[in-house]
């Protein structure tokens, strides 16, 4: 079995970059594109396109049957299904296996167990990886008013079939609960079809720090070190990094460690992320979830490993062993990545789609940029805000701060709003430049 | 002593590579600019741009009377001067020193003794480094007929003064070497104003592999690994990489060693490349010559290291000590640079200046492009073709070639002709495939 035409159910920047890894490879490429993505650059890119259905990602991009279907017809021989969307879904995996489609991932039961947040946990628990405290499903809001009485104030609440922050709440004060239960539980179960939600114990002063994960389907299991994703807005990542800055070399190795026991553990296939939350206070880490995908922030690993992710996905999915052992890894200076969402920063981060009527994107050394836009290409409405990604390379954290700016400085938007002038504040701010990072820092940078 | 604001004399795209450091340590940037130059990307990315004369580089970036009055007039501590034109000529980098200016570069001592072929093959010997039979200044065709009655047949003949190619010969037969000799020695009377001739044995089976040095005030010299550049068109180096395939660890260690001793003997400062010439059939190596300056084909080096060239230029003229010992240095993966010229490779590289009216550059993982152009750009008639380097990384040699292609696939340039098709070409040649490289390549390439 190997992979010689692939079914990209994807669409903006990830797209484009599957399909260039796909070429590299030799591997032909046909997109799936909806109505509204028919002009993307990864529409241009691509070996063949096609529109599977509307711009409603319910009737395109989710849709299973018309995915498999259409994989079919065009006789593609596997399916990469990128993040969001169906990245997650394990039915699509399943019905890949199903109809004889490489699904470019894990197996279904590794992304069910590590989609239900719950048995993720106990999952983390058996692995010997610390969790936090709390962390038990709650059904009402006594429930987590009993939690409180254990575990103290504040906690989080949380959405058991979450992710990208939606249904998440703290919870500072008693009086709070039963309106914050309500609001939270009915947005999950719009959000995700399931309202169950649990109760974990909230950090304060915390890092979000994840480890990059590959396993084969022989049991073999590396880490390409972690990345550091504390610089978040309202729970989505904005600026990550790797290595994480300023954590002692103990707690980086242990962390490391617990990733890799919980992926040996499931025998996990595939490229993963083991995200967890470090108590800077505490100097201990607790396990967040994981993720059973390549991520958005895969290029900052990339980076300073100098392995291209999608390649390695490919191979594992060709049901090759994996071409590295951890010894093989090696890690060269320090990068960065900024998110560039067209959005007004100084309108409460509204939406900005359109025309984009000028584009000239950073260059040069250590500069990497992947995106789906051009010149003269329209920000659809009906998808999330990110327009680009700009990665650099420093030999340093502050040699890749200093790169980042210059690199934001010269790219030239025009048209959209953007959140690049927000982006430079955050590099500039003084605490992210010491590497004092924290989940807590973008509120301190737009109080 | 801190330079804190640069002359930048150069035009293209290394005087933007130039401005891009600059920002990233914070120097601010002057860029002279011809009259046929103010509307380069390095004109928009430098803090400020002064018009030196008109497009006729013997009255802009050739002339040293207004480059210093220029330089001094703006309030600039230093003149970083680029690869061609003043870079390797002593005397402006006398005129700094005289002037109380840093010249980003070595001694004019340095430049002085290099920039003679027939010294700098002197040194070499010195230096226990070999160089080629022959060498020995001709005045007359009769002298070049002894010459070979000593070494044999085939020879070339060099112009002492001379570089890029220009008044280069190979002469294989006697009858040839009168009419030869004559053209040869007139050329380079006229392109370095000095006619005076040099013959060596020609090596029919030839690698070009140079070495990238790199020295401080304090004799401190480390090498960053050697560059493959053999494949060239008329002596222009066309792609080039690092570090050379198929060559023995021990000819590799060896080719090195010989550069850094060669710099060491000369208390070498600066960046600077050693050339030399490779007999493949013999696995010998000769020194050729020893550049200065940046070269064109740095990044390929910077690309394998993480250390950013023009950077430590710069920390060296300002006196600092070396940051690196040899072996801080490591190597990981393998980079190719191919030169993009405005040149239509089907009609005998004739130069095709002119409007850029489309201009869409790869991107994406291990990807990294140098150009002044841009959408809307018109390359002028008055300077070398080149309008853009593609550099690529990659994981092994193979994958650096397949990602170039897929590169330069998605290159789209409309509105001039450039030698991308005949890159393409060169790169999926079976013997560049196999790493059989040799000056010899592209004659049988365009055979």
């Amino acid at each position: 079995m190997s992979i010689s035409k692939i079914f990209i159910i994807n669409r903006g920047e990830i797209a484009v970059r599957i399909i260039r890894t796909c070429k590299v490879m030799g591997i032909e490429t046909i997109l799936a594109v909806s109505e509204a993505d028919q002009n993307s650059l990864g529409a241009k890119l691509a070996d063949r396109t096609v529109v599977i259905g509307p711009a409603n990602a319910a009737k395109s991009y989710l849709n299973i049957p018309i995915i498999i279907t259409t994989a079919l017809a065009v006789g593609a021989d596997a399916i990469h299904p990128g993040y969001g969307f169906l990245s997650e879904v394990p039915e699509l995996a399943e019905a890949c296996t199903e109809n004889n489609l490489v699904y470019v991932g894990p197996k279904p039961d590794h992304i069910l167990k590590m989609g239900n947040k719950l048995v993720a946990r106990a999952i983390a628990q058996e692995s010997d990886v610390p969790v936090l405290p709390g962390s038990e499903k709650v059904s009402s809001y006594e429930e987590v008013i009993q939690m409180i009485d254990k575990i103290g104030l504040p906690v989080m609440l949380k959405a058991s079939a979450g992710g990208g922050g939606r249904g998440m709440k703290i919870i500072t004060d008693n009086e709070q609960v039963k309106t914050v239960f309500e609001s939270a539980s009915a947005e999950a179960k719009a959000a995700f079809g399931d309202g169950t939600m649990y109760v974990e114990k909230y950090i304060a002063n915390a890092r979000h720090i994840e480890v990059q994960v590959l396993g084969d389907q022989y049991g073999n299991v590396i880490h390409l070190g972690e990345r550091d994703c504390s610089t978040q807005r309202r729970h989505q990542k904005l600026v990550e990094e790797a290595m994480a800055p300023m954590i002692s070399e103990e707690l980086r190795q242990d962390i490391r460690n617990a990733a890799v026991k919980l992926a040996e553990n499931i025998s996990y296939e595939s490229a993963g992320t083991v995200e967890f939350i470090v108590d800077q206070d505490e100097e201990k880490f607790y396990f967040l979830e994981m993720n059973t995908r390549i991520q958005v922030e895969h290029p900052v690993t990339e980076t300073i490993t100098g392995i291209d992710l999608i390649q390695e996905q490919i191979h594992v999915a060709n049901g090759a062993k994996l071409r590295f052992t951890q010894s093989d890894i090696r890690f060269i200076g320090h990068s960065i990545e900024c998110r560039i969402n067209a959005e007004a920063p100084e309108e409460g981060f509204r939406p900005t789609p359109g025309l984009i009527t000028k584009w000239e994107i950073p260059q040069g050394p250590g500069i990497r940029v992947d995106t789906h836009c051009y010149q003269g290409y329209t920000v659809p409405v009906f998808y999330d805000s990110m327009i680009a990604k700009v990665i650099v390379h420093g030999e340093s954290r502050e040699h890749a701060i200093r790169r980042m700016l210059t690199a934001l400085d010269e790219f030239m938007i025009e048209g959209i709003h953007t959140t690049i002038p927000f982006l430079k504040q955050v590099l500039q701010d003084e605490d992210f430049s010491n590497g004092h990072v924290s989940t807590r820092l973008l509120e301190k940078i737009m109080a």
